[in-house]
């Protein structure tokens, strides 16, 4: 995955972010916080993890498709593309 | 919009059935069916509107992306397909 | 459906602009506009089937749970909301 | 949050698997795992991430609704209900 060094390291960061998210959800949960209030924390995941998806689509669009080595490489990165977003979509 | 004639014709054929759809829909509230019906055709609709949308986004990433005549073009357009995917998922 | 004359109406005013947006997107294809364009007016339709959808749903929770007429039948709405939440979130 | 000790075990449960599943997503994502393979797990979540909102507001449902107390507390819990519905689908 990631095609850049700067790339990989900001895909961990939101990764570890949403992680620091359940974890407030697991404590949330534990201790018997109102439904309101869960409900919050999971609308707030939810909204880290589409981001975290546009981005990792993001970077496949970059790094496969817009700077492909090869036109073949581009044709397959572009195909592998349209997979991805039937998947989401389905 | 739409890169081949057949292409269209596929999208125009897919917005007729979702109209098809939110006319049965509107029956069906006319004719006070219930609450469970009319979910179930609210989520066919939910359905068919993902279905349009991903071949909407398709035939972009064909047409202004893969088959893009220029190297400019083609960033050009990956750009707005970038933007296309923060939107939808924002 | 709807358990108030109202409420009827409102639902079939809310169908009727989502009929008119539809019709709206028809012709943007046919006139072969922007993609760009073309997405902006899906996000509309499904902002406002989201918004069709919780209203149907806040309708069958005060008609057949929080109005019901008897412990038994809001028992058999409640029931019936679940399985609605289930399915609109599988 | 939930009525019962069973409801809040399960709940907890599940945000521990969802939390082992984006422990794999930081694994996968340091390992440089293909991009195909990460939207699969990012797929995965969301889908879990949907399966607990839908049984965090079913035990709303359930406990605050379903079983209040009184009228007024059930009036109450139905109101919550709304907002958490408009706020999930807006």
């Amino acid at each position: 995955m990631s095609h850049t060094t700067a790339g990989k390291d900001k895909l961990i960061a939101r990764v570890r972010r949403i992680k620091g998210q359940i974890e407030g959800l697991e404590r949330a949960l534990q201790a018997e916080r109102p439904c309101a209030e869960i409900l919050r924390q999971l609308a707030s995941v939810r909204g880290a993890m589409n981001g975290l998806t546009a981005e990792v689509m993001e970077d496949h669009l970059r790094g496969h498709v817009l700077d492909a080595e090869t036109p073949a490489a581009r044709r397959q990165g572009g195909e592998e593309m349209i997979d991805i977003i039937r998947t989401y979509l389905k």
